[in-house]
């Protein structure tokens, strides 16, 4: 029996978007699986109804207020205390959900998870990663894509092992290898922070290193699984594949795959580093993202991802 | 009348695709541009015999050590002397060529630049750029693209000087706006080194500050003309486009617009901010090129670059 926890007011287009999605995700989940809806309880109501969908299915936990997008995430956290997003982490925090989603303020959501469940001992900075799709299927994962725009040798160093622990576990990566995003294969190369870096991971006994890779690698199957920089660089690179995927969109050229770079429809991304299942969603996430979100929440609640990181941090 | 020096030993098809383009220059370009080629002379020779193209349209300067790919910069151009880029350079700093352009070893075009013409002065950090095609025909620029994996905020804010003086000489965008590439839209948002450089870049009066850009504003005709970041992030970007050309082309999904982003048909671009005009080339240049990099090297002399950047910098 698992209890996943979804902020219904969290979005662009919530509350619609999010209890639709909550309803495609609650028809294919299995019933030992329970649904745990923070939100305005009339609007959820009334979305099931015109959607004459059942909505006792649900448990919904009422709130009042909504931490809007563009609000102050320190402040709204702490000041708007009856909203989806604060009564969500109350919860989690203490154990009545497993796992909580949100596709709302992204800076709530990571002050919520830093102040209520907290960083995993060990760990200098969460992280959140995004999919690299692969024409094979196949995924690779980059980190960090935005929360950690300054970083230091030892917290990429670390991210490595956070990184594999998600792709093996999440993603059913076998074994992943783990590069270093850089501006050159050879190993002198680099700013300051990649040159110093690359030692660190080298020498770890934590993850397998690939080496270097550079931004042309990025759809390689034959180089490293995971990829690591900082925040500012992951950034910029999920935003410029989105970019592309626009553009191609634009220009008649999508296919199925690269249908797969539309990073709306993405179930989301769990902090790695934080001591239970948080997992951020897209702002525009449409009612099949939030389905995808929702999955994405039970599959990192199964695999046990935050144990699995708490465990390789105590060896 | 001007003098274009063209190294032939440099880039990864040299000297074969080198003359081939050469010839192909020479065939489009007015008498009163002369073409001084650097490389074994009886290599030229026989490609053009090859060709059935007569040599003598070309002054050929004879060098008989080539700096590799593979080699170290520095040593290389302070030791192989008799090399066609140190050639090059010696006959530009003495004012015999008025540019000089290579697909060779970057690095040794970059050691002979600050060896021989040297940085204008006031420039902090010369950059090199790359052109992002857009769907309209106009074009990005964005820079530093690898040269400086490590920047301060006022050499970020000085390129928007050096780069609206190129986008508007060079490439015809009048009036150009300046964009700070960042993770968000916002003054207050980015990594140290952007949020220091935003308040510099507001409050000078060299340039049109457009405020910040991000990654999937790059193909928005609507934002910045001209993208500022440093070298680490503009290098992965550059090569992130790569790889999405790559995998367009690959997927047979390419098409007019699309087959922009094909770099190697780049002609290369000017080292921005040095005193007289260098222009690299990408070392796999096939012989179209390495015409549309003797092209941009012509383009580069008679729009007096050098000139008004240090124009530029001593009012």
């Amino acid at each position: 029996m698992i209890n996943i926890g979804i902020d219904i007011m969290g979005g662009d287009l919530a509350p619609q978007t999010t209890v639709l999605g909550a309803i495609l995700a609650r028809k294919i989940l299995p019933s030992d699986v329970n649904f745990v809806l923070f939100g305005d309880e009339n609007s959820i109501k009334e979305i099931c109804k015109k959607e004459q969908f059942n909505a006792s299915a649900f448990k919904i936990v009422h709130t009042s207020e909504v931490i809007e997008m563009g609000d102050n995430p320190a402040k709204a956290f702490t000041q708007k205390q009856n909203s989806s997003i604060a009564a969500g982490f109350h919860l989690l925090s203490k154990g009545q959900i497993d796992g909580f989603a949100s596709a709302g303020n992204t800076g709530a959501m990571l002050v919520g998870a830093m102040y209520t469940v907290k960083s995993i001992e060990g760990v200098i900075r969460p992280a959140i990663s995004t999919i690299i799709p692969l024409a094979s299927g196949k995924v690779k994962i980059l980190l960090d894509v935005g929360i950690n725009p300054d970083c230091k040798p030892e917290i990429l160093c670390q991210w490595g092992i956070l990184g594999s622990i998600y792709a093996e576990s999440v993603h059913g990566i076998k074994n992943p290898s783990v590069g270093l995003l850089n501006i050159g294969s050879e190993e002198e190369k680099g700013n300051i922070l990649a040159k110093s870096t690359f030692p660190l991971m080298k020498e770890s006994k934590q993850f397998n290193f690939f080496g270097n890779m550079e931004g042309n690698d990025l759809f390689d199957e034959s180089k490293a699984d995971i990829i690591i920089c900082d925040g500012f660089v992951g950034n910029v690179l999920l935003k410029t594949a989105e970019a592309f995927y626009e553009l191609i969109k634009h220009r008649g050229k999508s296919d199925e795959y690269f249908d797969k770079f539309n990073f709306e429809m993405y179930g989301g991304t769990p902090i790695l580093g934080v001591n239970k299942p948080v997992i951020i969603g897209h702002g525009i996430s449409n009612d099949i993202a939030i389905k995808n979100m929702i999955l994405t929440t039970k599959n990192v609640i199964e695999a046990d991802l935050c144990g699995k990181i708490k465990q390789a941090l105590t060896i």
